[in-house]
């Protein structure tokens, strides 16, 4: 099986769950004059979505730099893919719930440790995809260096540290997992992959 | 018609029918301190999640692996493919209610059949194709044998009757059921259509 | 611009409307036993998701072959093109609409006349798009000649006229309307556009 | 990182955003006999319905004209094209929001200015992408010459000032509002973006 048909399907879903975040908004039913302070309170929904919309949005970005590097597929590795995908799915739901939570005491930390968890394990599913690849040679492009993956691994690792954090931290504050997962998202959309570039050099 | 705009139609479909499974889950409205088990109570809506993402993806993979065989298509190719796709669209809907029943007798049971029908009657459209596709050669490519094909016709019917088991299983236990889905589907994902391979060898 | 971004997105958004289809479909909130009688009574809904599909399926197809024919696009066709997707996008409610209220007197009528209304709408902007491509020969690839072209238009006007009917129709029995629509599409699935294939002998 | 990619993925984006728009109409639960007046109830949904489609389709096309004359992108382009997607993916919240509250007095306002400053910051984000390709160069088609570059620039700022007074006349008149949106849309979709077109010449 060619990666061509693989990615197109990924995007596919990758754009539905993404476009499907808007779906946590709903009308807050305010009477006449309430509105305005209404839609001020729902600014939890806010970061939350932009939160996910930010992570979902680079971890596609980053699903895209891999499969470059990527010449054949196996079974194996399209039922890992499918798992990645099965996650990011996932994702509105827990965005939601953080979304209506945040402020509510006790039920806001099992919120943002739910949604730590769900990103968590799509974090891990992405970095056994790319750990998968790494270690199946003949399913790489033959200009993927073997040096050149090594110095992948800790770059990934970092990033799977961070999400794990943010489980422990949603006892704390489930403002600040909203915080955490919102700015690694912007780091890692300017400081993408270098694998692929890197070896051309 | 060539087969490449309905593959990336069918694709899409695909892609939006799977993602759309995610709206089954719904904020439980939980008072404080309710949200844990409150989330844990939705692990039946977990479970049909899970089945039903996979058999889409499971056969979505299939799907693609006939259309590498395929040729042409007429018109009547096209209209199983329909029929195929309204199905799978409408699994969203039975994954809904089996996760919302699993727990609540006489109603599991109904649940269960329902979605139990519904699959096996996208198992049937599927394989409608398949014997379609594989009864006129003027709409495969060359390489395909005759012979390989015969070997493909056991193959399909073994998930068919396990498929429609399971209509029959849905009165003994709603669980079951769900995981009868979930095991196929991950059997499957490691063991697909070999006949496209097979026969280049 | 090339058709092939213009018919990618087309694509797309057929696709969504399509799957979006499905959302009329909600747990009847059924207690202990009721679930079957409570599923049994939902026929109207499934007959109008069976219409709805088809139609948007067969059009889908028809959009098809006719951009196969279309080398060009300027912007008055692009302009006509979002009209018809703008109602396409709107198919669901309608749909939604007339099963909910297929076996309730007076509404029925009003559901009926309204979902033949927006399907009619479709249809007429479905055929402004091909008349405008059929007058304008500089859009339309070589090999189209203005015999073949003028065939066209009275089997278009077949599908106009027959929808229109249907408007009419639904003050009689809005089930007619249904299974008019879902006929016309199955008419349609297997008698599908000649001109580009009848333009090649 | 080549344009294609990106392209396919924003088509998705955008596709599925259109699409959803749909789901601001609801069954608005008529007792026998009331459909009729409950429908004709909603014309302001299907006015705003229709403004935000138009929007986002037009933007969709000048999306893909802009993209035709870039050669290469960037992580900063990646980036800003993800904000300006997150704001098109929002669309659907205010464009419910001021369907529901069209004649609803100061809530009726609020709803307007809501959804004319997402709309702005919409038109911003599109337009500071525009800005970033036009002064780096080496991301630009060698064709583009720095003059017809220049002829863009008052042209898009046409479109900001009158949606940014759009804010400012939500305070007046919600109705002129959408009417504003929808005249801006097809004044945009006969009048799109030239500079490919006349650089050519």
């Amino acid at each position: 099986m060619s990666t061509t048909r693989l990615e197109a399907f990924s995007d596919g879903v990758f754009a539905v769950a993404i476009t499907l975040l808007v779906l946590q908004f709903v009308d807050p039913g305010a009477k006449n004059g309430e509105l305005l302070s209404k839609l001020l309170g729902q600014w939890p929904q806010l970061a939350t979505y932009g939160a996910s919309f930010l992570t979902i949005g680079v971890i596609w970005v980053n699903h895209h730099t891999v499969f470059k590097g990527i010449r054949e597929i196996d079974r194996t590795i399209q039922f890992i893919n499918l798992v990645l995908l099965l996650l990011i799915v996932l994702v509105p739901y827990p965005t939601e719930l953080l979304g209506r939570y945040l402020n509510s005491g006790q039920n806001a930390s099992v919120a943002a440790a739910f949604y730590a968890i769900v990103m968590t394990a799509m974090s891990i599913s992405f970095q056994v995809l790319v750990a998968y690849a790494l270690t199946h040679p003949k399913l790489l492009r033959p200009e993927i260096k073997a040096t050149s993956v090594r110095s992948v691994i800790p770059r990934f690792g970092l990033g799977l540290v961070t999400y794990a954090l943010a489980i422990g931290l949603s006892f704390l504050s489930a403002t600040l997992v909203v915080a955490l997962f919102a700015a690694t998202a912007v780091y890692y959309a300017f400081n993408q992959l270098p694998w692929m570039t890197a070896d051309r050099e």
